[in-house]
């Protein structure tokens, strides 16, 4: 980097509307990485971008840069196509759960670096270690080698990877300049192409419990990935799936880990098993691996519960150790007979959260066993006074809160309501 | 204070361009100035702002925050109605120093609380710091018993005052959040009303030399002042000045003091008198001291620099000692014939800077004796090869990019051409 910039000059650009030159985003993401410049100089940045935006050519040079940050890692050693989902994150969204090994059995190495839970959505890591004795760290010949063996990882980043992005979603997060389309797309983008993926399959989930919660920030959100990836050479390609109501019946680490397991079983909610379906196939197809067992194929024929329990054991975990619960539980009845046609996605991660599930801060650690768990979802006929949720806590004291997140989640209609229970809303490619 | 805000809520209400709660404003400034609000969130906080803009009662009530970090001075004890000027800064302005013994001299004590140079406009105190033995920081007291002696005190402000603009105005430097017309309109009044001044007029600089290149901005920021003055208790009133061509014939700590001392004695340019006349006398009106000398009088007999001399000796200074001069210099002559029709602020001041006379971070030091001269001013007729700059520095090699500050910044026209000399270009009350 031989050139040298003054930050206040690139976040005066940007804060009166004037696309970044290369070498501006070059020299800033590097020199915040190195910590030349400033928080407050780099969060001042970040709000000129949220407000005033970043064209196209900007959103890809400032990944670049960040992805430039790190090391690149390289699965060329692994001997089969890759590929890779990433879901912008929603609630009882497991799906990665039974997804890598599904993609795995099906002739196609899956290497997911995962993250934890922050706020009302759960983190994958913080679900698998419910699982007695597995760690999320491996190292890269770690991840290799397993690929190589088993097929499919799920573990946490390396630290080599994409740093300026650890640096700069810590900082978004206590500054209030999350909430961007460009800082989004390039902080996912970024881990995923340093990550060393050949395809990826991006499930952008759209409703109250998901990050965007309309439609066309979404489409626009998934647009900007899947161009962020083509340009970088990543084959990829973006799901639009609901996220109004939560995905399968639970919400929680071993919860959402009991239901993950009944699918990898042939069994498990319809939700779950298509939309890990619908993933998996877009995964073999953007790995241009064809001919192949189908995906629905390996629930059935148990090949796929196979990979998850060789996943688990290579990293310490053990498969058939019972799962922890939650010493106490309380149910939450239905308050009429009628129609289930509204169970909020939001409100119900909200109460998960608060039943101990999630973290409010990076530090503080999740119950395994604290959750909510559904009886019934929207489109169903329900009596009243029948057990809708059953939530399920270390610590009765937090049945509270959790309650009173709850108010007004569930909606009942009279029979014959409609209900729109369309999962898949597009696809971008 | 009893209420508590999250910090992030705060800016994202700002960030999506809603107006902030009495109780939110109150709280962030003084959480940042306590340091529970960190400078990345200020920041943020402030490029929001900058962009999303404030209403005129969020600007009041910032302002008044912004007061009470500190203590609120008390002139009631001088003896005599209080006024004060403040400059929003321009290349060649030194107006302060005759005006504030011209007021005194008419009966209207002046607390003049200065500030030093940054970038192309000089400070007012480093002109003063040009002579022999005077000493920028008064104590409280010592500033009470001047202005009931003396009549004019120009010191630096104390540090109980408005203690979170001066963090705040630290942070915007850095982040390029100063260009907001809310911000600077309460980093300004905030001080000049916690200073306890009776009455305040305000000379908005409008040109190249100016921070507001434009009238409008001028005169929205004027408006600003005016309104948070008023709604203060201050007797506020704003005259829109130009600052295309530097005020008088020199820009340069101790050459500004040779020529206000010139004005003190009768003579010097004739822009800097009438803008010192005009200001005096709107000082007078607002102050409600009519029915004295005229401003002009005093200038002419004498009694203003007998105040003068009396303001320097009471702060350690001697009013006759020679003042610094530089050991370089070099001449800039006219390349045609014909009338100057332009001599640009920005580029004399920036110039000026160059040799010295500024400095471009706070804790560097100025040079007393650098600076432009100039011996021409628009409308003048020259001629080819007369000298129409003498440039002086204390290191020669300083004049290479001095002389490249001012590329462009004389223009020569043919005879008769007509050029717009009107200094005061409005007035706002």
């Amino acid at each position: 980097m031989t050139e040298h910039f003054d930050a206040v000059d690139v976040i005066r650009a940007k804060r009166d509307g004037h696309r970044l030159a290369d070498a501006q985003i070059d020299w800033v993401v590097d020199a915040y990485t190195r910590g030349v410049v400033a928080d407050e100089q780099m969060s001042a940045l970040l709000m000129a971008i949220l407000l005033r935006g970043m064209e196209p050519a900007e959103i890809a040079r400032w990944t670049q840069a960040m992805i430039s940050s790190g090391e690149r890692l390289d699965f060329a050693g692994v001997g089969r196509p890759t590929a890779d989902k990433h879901s912008t994150g929603g609630v009882g969204d497991k799906i990665t759960l039974p997804l890598a090994p599904v993609v795995a059995a099906c002739g196609v190495a899956v290497p997911q670096l995962s993250g934890r839970g922050l706020g009302h959505t759960g983190g994958t890591l913080d679900k698998l270690e419910s699982l007695k004795g597995w760690r999320a760290s491996l190292s890269y010949d770690e991840i290799v080698s397993q690929l190589r063996d088993v097929g499919a990882v799920v573990c946490a980043p390396t630290d080599t990877l994409a740093p300026a992005d650890r640096k700069l979603y810590a900082l978004r997060d206590v500054t209030g300049t999350v909430e961007s389309i460009p800082l989004i797309a390039s902080s996912i983008m970024s881990k995923k192409i340093a990550e060393g993926t050949g395809a990826l399959v991006l499930d952008v989930k759209v409703g109250s419990g998901a990050f965007m919660k309309n439609a066309d920030d979404a489409r626009t959100l998934a647009a900007t990935m899947v161009e962020l990836g083509r340009s970088a050479g990543v084959r990829t390609v973006a799901l639009l799936t609901d996220m109004s109501t939560p995905l399968g019946l639970t919400a929680g680490n071993a919860l959402e880990v009991r239901e993950s397991v009944e699918v990898l079983a042939g069994g498990g909610p319809h939700d779950v098993v298509e939309l890990t379906v619908a993933l998996a196939r877009e995964m073999l197809t953007a790995a241009g691996a064809v001919g192949g067992p189908d995906p629905s194929d390996v629930l059935k024929d148990g090949t796929a519960m196979d990979v998850w329990r060789s996943m688990i054991r290579a990293q310490g975990g053990d498969p058939d150790a019972p799962l922890p619960h939650a010493a106490h539980t309380h149910e939450v009845t239905a308050p009429a007979e009628g129609v289930l046609v509204r169970l909020d996605a939001y409100q119900v991660g909200l109460a998960a959260w608060r039943l101990g599930a999630g973290r409010s801060r990076k530090e503080d650690p999740v119950s395994a066993g604290a959750g909510v768990e559904m009886h019934a979802k929207p489109g169903a006929m329900v009596r009243a006074g029948q057990p809708l949720l059953t939530l399920h806590a270390d610590d009765p004291m937090r049945f509270a809160r959790a309650v009173e997140a709850l108010e007004g989640a569930v909606e009942i209609a009279p029979r014959f309501a409609r209900v729109d229970q369309r999962l898949i809303l597009g696809r971008i490619d």
